[in-house]
């Protein structure tokens, strides 16, 4: 069995890295950590897991993250950068939920997220930890950079495109939409269920921290600097990311059944990016609660402008789901393990 | 005081014309047609009603609707064209809620509408009815095309971008989300709460009816012909329109305060489209249940895309609203009369 | 015009009364008070006020309530029973919206709200701002106690059968379900849209403040102490409350029109209250934004108990339009006065 | 590997079936059949199936089900009556998820559902599904009744107060609160979002059907003829059925701890029924994709009143997940087999 830790288990993330750990063959889950409530049982604030284990929050200084094999940082930016080090000097794995180590420029890191980074000779180091674009780096790595929600549905519905080179790298326009649960768990006016049901909107509509990592990577994938329109909406729902992304074809002579074999052809081989049949469209429910991303492929009628919808949970895909399967290529088990359940539909 | 009819008041706009009418001090409720509901009572369709009113729904034959003053048709296209030359020969004044005198171009018509046109000879006549756009015209009409809900928040959304041509033609990306009660009160599965609820998609992603209606009047105010990509939703609410429209600038040192004030300008005297202040973004909910449409501007990071949020009730402003306002200016009421109520927050 | 002040403005009922206000054609707002924004325009936090109106938020002693005809308290319990006094003295009428003066137990109010109270003498003369049971002491009142919203609805739904002596008053059963904007506009986690959409739980089912209240004005119908099961639930809407009302009944042989007769007689003239014919179920959209409260009867098959049904929008009919309900009486105005606005349906 | 059959798996409990059974290790489904779908495959009905099944659906007639260990019944009352005894003489064991055979007394059954039972003979032998009360008969059965999904609830709230007589049997009240889902996948107006999304109302409150399954079997536990007073009402969320209940206590001097006591221990050796800490209170999001029952027990302030709430989700433990667990309990497999999934939360 694989010992893990979890940081930060108090949010969204953490707690549905515990609740897909506990069904997990493979894993057992040893500390769960939260200042503010360490002693409290794990099943007081979630109470889907009531019966389901006896986990208390622990102390981020308990000396029991040393003894895990693998930590995962589901906290705020700024703490994983400064346990990481020692972490790894101890030999533990780290998988980083948050965005201390996604952007490799140490400017943008800092111009984004307003504050210095304090392990910046980790940074090289660290792998993105997005399977379906950097596995082989992913089974030898030692920190991962787990990437973002927002960037997860947006890379995986352009790359095709982008690397087949079928699109113009401008303009190119995300237009997202997010489940509330992405706003995490803190307590705040905007995000009551009075204040956000039954309505819709834009936020960050002039920038969003998650366009400099896509950026970064869309870039690796072109071969060339992109600068990406990227605008997140809050939608009225829990889980769920829904990406429409307007891309302008170099060749409006393609026909909708090459660029459908463009993704096929790259996504025959990934087991949780499904690219649904011509004539569908993505839901975000297919996908609740499970680590699938959905793919549809669509045509303005002026046939110039290629659409994808891309959708995923935003907890799963977007986060925990994709960081166990990051745990699960590092330390060589099936890819897929703890991961297969099927969305809640309806 | 003026004497109205309401073809097909079984839907929503149907039911929505009759909530606000009941309330509006010049206007008197004749009759209300629905074939499948004669003789009961409005208020056994719409229980918000029950003892405010002893309407029941009639035949559209009975000879009502030709003592009326105005005749509202709110039913699925192909009806008003039929009836539509009988009433206006009688004198009455039709707004028709539906799309059959919206689109000018015949064979654009057919073709997205899949019917033959039965009264060609009067689209000519037929007045497109968004106020901020043709108010003059409106005045003097005997027969509305009132729009359709996507195409009043996109129109108002670019219209001072495109009329001040500080933006490209090409691409216009409109990424439009509805609530449900925009897909009809019709029983279908697609619609249920269990299908949509918890839920985001894209619907008629390569191709959606009102797009062409969009282009026609975009052409009109850009003095070119327009192509656009226009993407709808279904958003997991029950009234809202967001239109969140991506528009290339020509001059990327134009300042935000610059396109402020182009758009403050153009709506200064429009009571019912507010530009709010630089800063904030539109948010469906504001405008639930309320005639205005509220109007949000947004740069992208490298200054060179305008991002406009705009923000509607589908069924007030983007329907019966409108129809009211219509009225209003048809028969020298003030254009607000009747249409100041304010939305519902929370 | 009546001159009137709103303490608290920055709550869903102070936001509420505003709305309301703004459209009522014999009031002018002189000012809306709120420690926390003082300065601020209304609309920055409540846009859908945004270029309807220049209010500002100002300081509680700011001397300007003191100039107005009267002063709604939308605050929580503890500040009205503070400025009473003063506001009296100067003429003001008072509209206290929180509990301060519902409960004229001196005892009961202090056990159930934990403080003591700082204006007990005022107590006897507070009106219990109920316009179907205490209209013609609400006429000639200096200073209304506005009903809870819970209350309200109980109330309404037992209020004939009580009265009437048709039930047994042991065991009263109320079993109540209230929208979220019940619980205020606090940032509490647990109002949060990721932790009450797509859930339902009961809360405070052991004992809930508005328990006392209810129980004070039932034993007045009753004409004897009467002990009620009082269990409130949260359901993932905005607005709305339904209570439903489990009564055994005296002598099961009583017949449905009958026990229907006396409801319909009690509110024969009441305007805000509805009796929906036998068959037909109370539903909360039905009331949702009006005043009107809608109360459905039914029967166990065993015909031994009385089910009744009621629903009311809890911000309007129990709250703020009660409140201005209460004002119209008051000032003499007609008391339906800016409050017939029709529900939104859908 | 135990080969199964679903009869109508159009629906959303067949659904529900279709994704439990897909991960359960023992258990390979071998057809799923649907009148009105023959040949298409399931992944179009419900795309969270895509890519992860290659079933289509087949014809009731198609000589599949003969072949089967067992066959699933997700049909409307009626089907499953029908085709009983030829599968049963074939060796097929029968899981019937619909009333045909839940009511014992063939009247009952008559009146509450308004058609002959075609097997009358069958009645006697059909074992009701609840394993909680009737675990040893499953393990015989060839012929289970499943529970309906709102008595599966009621019954496990009331089971221990009404076994340990510590209140009196009348009047005993459920107000019951079901997700849109338990209304089925039928195109009809009153379920639509618009219809249901932001309201909530009961139905059904003078006589619903899972009446008379909850009487015959709390008569069962109580050991005398049991009337109920059942409520069902409609909550705007997808899954998840909350039972508040209420039962007059014999002797109001009990202590909650006694109470709390005679709970757990009766089900401390049921895996799927937690009774939460004295102090909590059940939520239907706690157990949202789970097979778990959550009870939570609380006391009238007078303290003559147990007032229990019992949360599920009505699709999992109040339909395809209990049926699952029979399914186990007939083929000797661990009881819990494919169902220990953990509620999404949030």
């Amino acid at each position: 069995m694989i010992k893990v830790g979890i940081v930060g288990a108090t949010g969204y993330t953490g707690a549905e890295l515990v609740r897909l750990l506990l069904r997990h063959p493979e894993v057992e889950i040893r500390c769960v950590t939260a200042r503010s409530e360490v002693g409290k049982e794990i099943a007081e604030l979630f109470p889907n897991l009531r019966g389901q284990t006896d986990l208390r929050f622990s102390e981020l200084e308990s000396g029991e993250l040393e003894k895990c094999d693998a930590v995962f940082f589901a906290t705020p930016h700024g703490v994983c950068m400064q346990k990481a080090k020692d972490l790894l000097d101890k030999g533990v794995k780290i998988i980083d939920l948050s965005a201390d180590f996604r952007i490799k420029n140490l400017q943008d890191f800092q111009n984004w997220y307003g504050i210095e980074h304090s392990a910046p000779e980790l940074l090289a180091e660290a792998v993105y930890g997005l399977p379906e674009t950097h596995r082989e780096e992913i089974k030898k790595a030692r920190l991962i950079a787990n990437p973002g929600c927002y960037p997860t549905a947006v890379q995986l519905g352009m790359l095709p495109a982008l690397q087949n080179a079928i699109v113009e790298t401008f303009p190119l326009i995300a237009d997202v939409k997010s489940g509330i649960s992405g706003a995490g768990r803190g307590a705040k006016v905007a995000n009551l269920f009075a204040e956000t049901g039954e309505s819709f909107k834009a936020y960050a509509a002039s920038g969003h921290r998650h366009q400099v990592e896509i950026e970064q990577e869309l870039s690796n994938f072109a071969r060339e600097k992109i600068t990406l329109n990227f605008v997140p909406h809050l939608l009225p729902i829990i889980r769920g990311i829904e990406a429409t992304l307007y891309m302008v074809l170099k060749n409006k002579e393609i026909s909708d059944a090459e660029i459908f074999s463009l993704y096929e052809d790259r996504y025959r081989n990934e087991e949780f990016v499904i690219v649904l049949p011509l004539g569908k469209t993505a839901e975000t429910r297919s996908v609740r609660g499970s680590n699938f991303v959905h793919i549809s492929l669509h045509r303005s009628p002026d046939k110039r402008t290629l659409i994808v919808s891309a959708v995923e949970d935003n907890l799963v895909k977007g986060a925990a789901g994709q960081a166990i399967q990051n745990l699960n290529l590092i330390f060589g088990l099936p890819e897929n393990m703890g991961l297969m359940q099927l969305a809640l539909l309806p």
